[in-house]
């Protein structure tokens, strides 16, 4: 089902899983009941073929996880959890038509499967369908935490298109586009729960501060995989990143301490995007030679100790360990 | 400014932006606010493009008569009026990249200019802005009633797309269109201004029926002119909905009647869009015949009846009257 097969079922996602068994169990139906439509088969038929195709469920099984830790009781962490499913959802298919994907999670894309028109509109429902599972609990707080993620979301998609291909892009830059792309959400996410659950303000703090690390270090390891790792070996997706000349934070770090070929060799290939055979690994060479793979990792691991030490001031508990467990394990693949 | 300098200014909508100058201008200001980005210019540069070119800003100034007309002596409605001229903006953008439009109000569509990505995610930022926005009043129901607006408008516009040229549209689903096209966002101007009012009960239903039945009534009739309104004659913008093969209240209400040879034409122009020279002038022959232009204007007139009938419950206020005469100007061209 989950295209995975090969892949032990212990990491700190599977124990998530497995914890939150029942509560997932009750998303997953409130999902599949809310992105119905009457009238417009078409919206269901979309959804269904993004949802169903086995996501992992982070983001709704962090809402639940911090709803819990915080010693929540009712079913209200549902909603939340099932309205940032949604979230994430429709920004996939709105990323789709923005970047022309053909592949998500192996399948064929929406937008090509359908059409852009329908992942347009169909992630414009779920947006809604997102925003009235949200004011179901009837917490203003949880609505604020809500309304500014969309907006660092939103505003990261934006960023991000601008900032493709200019040299001139810093680290503050990419942290708002990696915050737009995942760590709004995890934050808005764990935040939420907590907020749902009634928490003391220092355990709100604590589960925003989790998620928002938790999803720089996964970012920044990632950007990193897309150049080998640690390994720096060559790999079936290294280089994906760099033939889209995007600016990552190994490519910033290289940048801002290029000499004057160096620099000519990146206005070459990021900004006019000529690309000759041998850039690729020229490109890897002259990030080893300024640290800067180094450098991305120390940062990525900052990131995911953050993550893990903002967890110490909640209550012991099972679910615990494992949010700390998965901040380990974002960053495990380059350490 | 507005391009509209041959159009005589005593319209009821230019006497509604008289007597909401005030507020308007507190209005235009917030939105030149909120829709800044510290980061992304591109995001204030494309709406700038279209939020400045001379829209009639009728649905914020439905919300502000709304909160007036029931005593509202805040200032929180302008943030109202903010969200819907946010949400109105947004589905334009994305309608446009959905429709691949070239043109809107006079200049050129936004997609055209930039392109698509653009226009998808600067409406996404919209729709954020629009959520941060309506949140700050702090009216959970205010929430509710935009959420379901949004849902409805959502659910419109596919529908919308999945029924165009389908004969088998019924005169339910045209309803559910329109209402997700014009009416949603319209009722739930008018509503969420009551509701920040406090107003009793049957004068938040009264305007909620009132933007309701003035949207539906508005957009009969603008389907209605596209076959040319009550003279029935070829003009500039005559047959733009037959060329697109949309299925409006007249051609359904002809449809419904049609004989089997008549059937066969609708098959050919709408279904399968094979249309020659003169099929304009039958299909237009054909809806006479039935009466189904007839129909559709008395289905319109009823509609703009409903609306100003709904407004009796209101307090007496100028504004109020205004309310009434725009609901008989939006079918004054088709009368």
């Amino acid at each position: 089902m989950d295209g995975a097969v090969d892949k032990p079922k212990d990491g700190p996602q599977d124990r998530l899983a497995l914890a939150l068994a029942e509560d997932m169990a009750a998303v997953n139906l409130l999902i599949r009941e809310r992105m119905s439509s009457e009238h417009a088969p078409r919206i269901p038929e979309v959804t269904a073929h993004l949802i169903e195709a086995g996501g992992k469920r982070l983001r709704p099984m962090l809402t639940l996880a911090a709803a819990r830790i915080c010693g929540y009781a009712g079913t209200d962490h549902r909603k939340l959890a099932a309205t940032v499913e949604f979230i994430h959802t429709a920004t996939l298919l709105h990323d789709d038509v923005v970047d022309e994907s053909q592949r998500r999670r192996g399948r064929p894309t929406a937008n090509l499967l359908w059409d852009n028109k329908s992942s347009v509109l169909v992630g414009d429902y779920l947006f809604a369908r997102a925003f009235q599972l949200m004011v179901e609990p009837g917490s203003l707080r949880v609505l604020d935490i809500l309304a500014n993620a969309s907006a660092v979301i939103a505003e990261g998609e934006v960023l991000q298109l601008t900032a493709a291909q200019d040299l001139a892009t810093t680290e503050d830059i990419y942290l708002k586009v990696i915050r737009g792309k995942t760590a709004a959400l995890f934050s808005a996410a764990t935040e939420s729960g907590a907020v749902l659950a009634g928490a003391p303000e220092d355990q709100v703090q604590a589960l925003f501060t989790y998620g928002d690390a938790l999803g720089i270090a996964f970012q920044i390891a990632d950007d990193l995989l897309d150049y080998g790792g640690s390994s720096a070996v060559i790999g079936k997706n290294t280089g994906d990143d760099f033939r889209e000349r995007k600016l990552t934070l190994p490519v910033i770090k290289a940048v801002a301490k290029a000499d004057a070929e160096e620099r000519a060799f990146w206005v070459r290939v990021i900004e006019k995007g000529q690309q000759n055979e041998g850039d690729l690994e020229r490109a890897m060479a002259i990030m080893a030679r300024h640290g800067a793979m180094d450098a991305a990792r120390t940062a990525a691991l900052d990131w995911s100790r953050r993550a893990q030490d903002a967890l110490k001031v909640l209550p012991e508990n099972p679910l615990r360990d494992i949010l700390a467990d998965l901040a380990q394990y974002v960053v495990a693949r380059i350490a």
